[in-house]
């Protein structure tokens, strides 16, 4: 076994796999052939963990690594920690959003349109929030992919009123049709609606934006699909932000976007170059810039930035082109739009992906267990502690957990009452539990705290326990989590 | 004008008033007659602000005072401040929030939406957040006053397939519309379907609470309506707690998250009283309590609580009996059910009408104007602080406010950059505007500051100017929010 008298601890281990290349081919030899080796040192535990990231990687990342298996590993773990809800979950309804949102998932959804609002609106001097309505009375186009909105009572009314004709129900029904509401398939014609009274807002100066996050129509065609009358419509929620520059400086911004967007997505990853940008025409000639995630199975747009030029804006405005102009410098002109539309549920399922990070643990016994860490930046992640007691008194120890509870509460810090479960489980158990719900710190308020004041705090990340007095343990997750 | 010696200066105008109560009846009588008294020290002063309060209260808060001047006033300060943004804004658009939301609305709204989670969720043991479809697909009573949605293209190749026998077409539709999604009216149903899922968070230990906070459809009739096929749908944006516990200790529950309701609702009020609550019984038989605003038209309710016994439960229930049984110590029991159901578009306006102070003001010309300050709660107002520079070197002074703005941002206190705004206008236009606005600080930096460091803060509530350094104004405002 010379190879372990190389230099670099890490390049040992994939020299040695490089070598061994077919044994990762049969199932499970690798981890075999590794665990003969028997090695217990510090250094062997570093080289061990980067090489499972890189065998994950190899695993997980590419194709011919089998990528429905960690797909399916993220989607047992959403449904059993309660991220999303829904008896049978498929890649292709992860990727539309086509589930309910359990505990978990709703609080780290609420927290990524925190995180977009703060950077895009609460930051910036001169973009404002809007809500429009989810539906519009407006003249519908045929060709548009809509779901229209009809009051059922109504539509009822005309199929069985016995004394119109075939050609008096189809005539109804059209004109049924033609008063009824469409459902937003996007939030750029709210922002239109809107812009020409939003400008007075900013003394008709340009540049401007207007944004919103809410949630869209976009009907989805599904493989199951088996009558023409089947409808299944996906909803998205949408962040939106609709930016109105002069035509000079169109250009500026919409790189000056790009780059933000790109540098936002990032931000908050584990693995930043997932999120990629590229350019784009589409059949109308509407250039534009889309940001991908690489989910295991491939690419897949999270967001567009579309830019529309003078013709397509006052295409877009229904009212008179006068109304458009708004003021750069002394000229007055009719601005060029730059639309922004993030995909946030898709947006969630990226980190969802992004921050599962998998790894084998060989126990005592020499068994293989896969462990799985949600490893979710601090911003994100839903729930930021567990409170739970270890050996003691349960009434008095309860007791102290309520109070820390209502003390993290008072800081906005998302916490999981672990203190309230009555089953028994190991403190591994529950570590492992925590692990994969992506909860940063575990405190453990034990008999000794009763006494010395002191608290366990372990971490997610690191797996280490530290001791703290309980007076500090604020301070110091929020510091924590806001310098992270 | 002997009145003036009594000793209690507030009831002076009271009793003066009532003494000339007559002249309340002619438009603009009390005030001529007031101003000739032509008072300017302090106490006067004290006194017509408490004539004002009381005046108003009965011209505004009684039918018989004109609401509709109220009501009026509020509108358009709500479209001039971009509270909300339309045409035309009625009073029955108002109620039904048939509008947008501008800038300062949307905030003022999330506001509101983020003190509810707080409340109901964050700070409650057993309470967990959900997100639900707002479509779903489910067999359609048509007694129901639902929306149904349908793919625009189906309907319109059903419409148009000229093969098709009359029977053949209503057959169509009718399928279609089986099979068609309807838009949710209430959050209860999505509740239902995750309550059985949700069993195992806490360990089928009872009681415990789903809530949601999401946009629902409850078509309005309007009186506007002309034609049968029209469709006017109205947006809700509810805030959901459907709350499950044992028979034994529904009755206490309820009692227990009635007073919790009230008491939300009247904490952030000027006038607590507004808010009230009473019991009803439906058509059903089902109990319940509505807790209402009122309205200068009237009272109008703003949340129901239902109460719903094993029966009902079972009834809402898709599943079987069995999934619905949680533990109540060590029985077994099919859960009572609360749903707790506000509209917080409502809420909204009701805040606004609660905050919106009137008084006249004489200037020194003699002439009355009207001063409108909405004295929203600080929690809830949009803008807490508004960054304005006085007199001095205009690119020094807009350096300052930059680096105060981001300053301001990091701790979160949403701020307004007046000191963008190019048009000239005076402090007293300005703080009219602000007032308007509900903007609780205005900072005034100008030259002095450059010097001196110190700033000047314009309290919204007081009118006073404070002096303060500059380093210290971050941690007064955080303070001064925070505490109130």
């Amino acid at each position: 076994m010379f190879i372990f008298t190389f230099v670099n601890p890490s390049a040992r281990i994939i020299y040695y796999l490089q070598t061994a290349m077919p044994l990762i081919v049969r199932k499970h030899s690798v981890w075999s052939v590794l665990k003969q080796l028997k090695t217990s040192n510090m250094v062997l535990k570093h080289d061990w963990q980067i090489f499972v990231n890189w065998y994950q990687s190899k695993k997980y990342t590419k194709s011919t690594f089998n990528p429905s298996g960690f797909t399916d590993v993220l989607i047992s773990l959403c449904q059993s920690r309660r991220f999303i809800i829904e008896d049978i979950i498929t890649q292709e309804a992860l990727l539309n959003g086509s589930y309910s949102y359990g505990p978990l998932g709703m609080e780290l959804k609420k927290n990524l349109i925190t995180k977009w609002w703060d950077s895009m609106v609460l930051s910036k001097e001169r973009v404002f929030g809007i809500e429009t309505p989810q539906h519009m009375i407006g003249s519908l186009n045929s060709e548009d992919k809509t779901m229209t909105l009809v009051e059922t009572e109504v539509l009822r009314a005309i199929l069985r009123n016995k004394n119109l004709s075939m050609k008096e129900t189809i005539a109804s029904l059209e004109e049924l049709l033609k008063k009824s509401a469409i459902l937003r398939s996007n939030l750029l014609e709210g922002a239109f609606q809107l812009y020409a009274k939003s400008l007075n807002l900013v003394n008709e100066k340009l540049p401007f934006g207007l944004a919103e996050v809410g949630v869209c129509y976009q009907p989805v065609a599904t493989e199951h699909e088996t009558t023409s009358s089947a409808v299944r419509a996906g909803e998205v929620e949408v962040a939106s932000l609709v930016w109105f520059s002069s035509p000079r400086t169109s250009g500026q911004w919409r790189d000056y976007w790009v780059r933000q967007r790109l540098l936002w997505w990032r931000k908050f990853a584990r693995h930043p170059s997932s999120f990629t940008a590229n350019d784009f025409q589409d059949e109308n000639g509407i250039k534009g810039t889309a940001l991908y995630f690489s989910f295991p199975w491939g690419k897949e747009p999270i967001e567009t930035l579309l830019s529309l030029e003078e013709k397509e804006v006052v295409l877009k405005h229904l009212g008179s082109k006068s109304e458009l102009q708004g003021r750069d410098g002394r000229k007055t002109v009719v601005p060029h739009v730059l639309s922004v539309s993030g995909n946030l549920d898709r947006g969630v399922m990226a980190y969802l992906t992004d921050s599962l990070h998998l790894s084998e643990q060989i126990d005592s016994k020499c068994s293989c267990n896969q462990k799985q860490v949600l490893k979710l930046h601090p911003f994100l992640v839903p729930i930021k502690v567990a409170l739970d007691v270890g050996r003691g008194s349960t009434g008095e120890l309860r007791q102290v957990c309520e109070g820390l509870f209502r003390q993290m509460l008072e800081k906005r810090i998302n916490t999981w009452p672990g203190y309230l479960e009555t089953a028994q489980v190991s403190m591994e158990q529950l570590f492992t539990k925590y692990d994969e719900m992506g909860v940063i710190f575990t405190i453990v308020i034990n008999e000794s705290t009763l006494e010395s004041g002191l608290v366990q705090l372990r971490n997610r990340d690191t797996t280490m326990k530290e001791t703290m007095h309980i007076s500090e343990v604020i301070e110091f997750l929020t510091k924590y989590i806001q310098e992270s």
